[in-house]
């Protein structure tokens, strides 16, 4: 029921995502069940693989995370946590409101232990082809040096074990190479990324360098990476509305992605970008299968804090 | 001197800026005599505007701003440096050493009083038209509130004064528009913000406001400026290695500006980018003669901490 087009484009891009993922897949969509089941038929659908849980509530993009979520305990988000906490859901999408994904998130399947804080994380498209990874960009604005060295930890799995990234390079955000450069925060967290020998660091990096292939996993605070993250978006709009077209700058468009995952929790959980289109959703599934198939959630609980 | 393209580059920028200038506006060359008369008369330049100091000693690149400033009396950063304390110049621009030219000033012309940080100020095309101010850019990586809220009061002058915006708008760079949204300094420097009467605060904008018209100066401090002054940069970058011409993204072209100015000090000073042209140099020397004819320096003064 999430994102400014549900349910219809979620329930389009759940066809869309059955037909590419494997036979043994399975899909619950979670919501308003007589809309949801209209919804299929009305596209065709009469597979197996998708079914309804119903959820009678829905999160509205403008409410509060923690009263919404406390209060609608039979919301589409609230439902969706409970299924992966109770472990009837190997992942969990959606393309609703932000902050209660992730506050849901940290009340129902929790931080894994040892992990300081979870993470949003994103996506970058290389000059070189592929993409990186970008943490976090927008749930923890102000982040300690340890913080930054577990985002390294965080990043770098997900690079290897979702992105197929060997031995992924890790930049620290700043605003000059030189060690020493940067806040007292960047300061700190240089050496201890440096001394982290799970990670291969590389240094710090610029804002020059995010689509080059010096990182691939490149580490922020939430403040920084958030600013970031809309700034490239916002270049990929100008463009669009240009009518430039360029097979890297298509890269930049949400849909390629799909969304957001939030990395270091028990379990797997997925955020979309409000405005997800069917192919939004399609690929968001995608790549939780893939966040699933590659045991992502338990690969973290390794790190130590 | 400075410059990688000095002193050719920089000959060649002050003989454009001349043709523009006032017929009563001088320019000063600072650095080896002879090398500089030379190419005076290669470039064919005859008349009486330009002259020249001479300076022995040039500042390197990568050198340390304050080790290569103490010792290096005679570098046409230093002599530069002062004459603009000695007011026998009004204005000093160099493409040279960022860092030393930062220092010099702090050692030479000094802080206004008051001023709790001087800052570099850089330009943000605008999708309207004209140019929005961003400051700070890399002077100051970890800014206090009262240090944003001054940021504010700076940009709003030169915005005012020195970009012809009336009443410019003022935003703070953060990661949602809501008050109370972002890190604990930016929460703290938005109450400050908004109370400042000498100001027009609109409040929080987010990295996909960089280019469109909410804010006239964007408020941030260092660290996060740099980077999103230099992940600006390698967008126009890669555009340009694409072939992409469009006049908006043309604007990003640091020539265009000619260079960041320091803000907050006792005298005008222009930062040049390493690889100025000979456009870059007359535009800086342009922006410089403008700084100086709105008296931008002296109305910093007006600030109270």
């Amino acid at each position: 029921m999430g994102g400014d087009f549900a349910p219809e484009a979620v329930v389009k891009g759940a066809i869309l995502a059955v037909q590419q993922l494997n036979p043994e897949d399975k899909i619950l969509l979670i919501g308003q069940e007589d809309i949801i089941q209209a919804l299929l038929q009305e596209n065709g659908y009469t597979g197996t693989a998708i079914s309804i849980v119903h959820a009678s509530q829905v999160i509205e993009m403008g409410e509060h995370p923690t009263k919404a979520l406390s209060q609608k305990t039979d919301s589409s988000i609230a439902v969706g946590y409970g299924l992966l906490k109770m472990q009837k859901a190997d992942a969990f999408c959606s393309a609703g409101n932000t902050g209660a994904m992730l506050v849901g998130a940290m009340f129902s399947v929790k931080a894994i232990e040892g992990i300081l804080r979870p993470s949003i994380a994103s996506f970058v498209p290389k000059l070189n082809g592929g993409y990186g990874i970008i943490l976090d960009v927008g749930a923890n604005a102000d982040c300690k040096p340890e913080v930054l060295e577990q985002f390294g930890e965080l990043g770098s799995i997900y690079a290897k074990y979702v992105l197929d990234i060997d031995n992924p390079k890790v930049g620290l955000m700043n605003l000059g190479e030189e060690e020493g450069k940067g806040t007292v925060v960047t300061q700190a967290a240089y050496p201890r990324l440096k001394a982290n020998t799970s990670i291969h660091f590389i240094g710090n990096i610029e804002g020059r360098d995010l689509f080059n292939d010096k990182a691939d996993v490149i580490v922020c605070d939430g403040y920084t990476g958030n600013i970031i993250l809309k700034l490239a978006e916002s270049f990929y709009d100008i463009l669009s509305e240009k009518g430039i077209k360029d097979p890297f700058f298509d890269k930049f468009n949400y849909e390629a992605v799909g969304g957001s995952p939030i990395l270091g929790i028990n379990g797997n959980a997925v955020i979309g970008h409000g405005v997800s289109s069917p192919n939004a959703i399609c690929n968001m599934v995608l790549q939780a299968q893939k966040m699933v198939s590659s045991n992502i959630s338990e690969r973290f609980k390794k790190i130590i804090a």
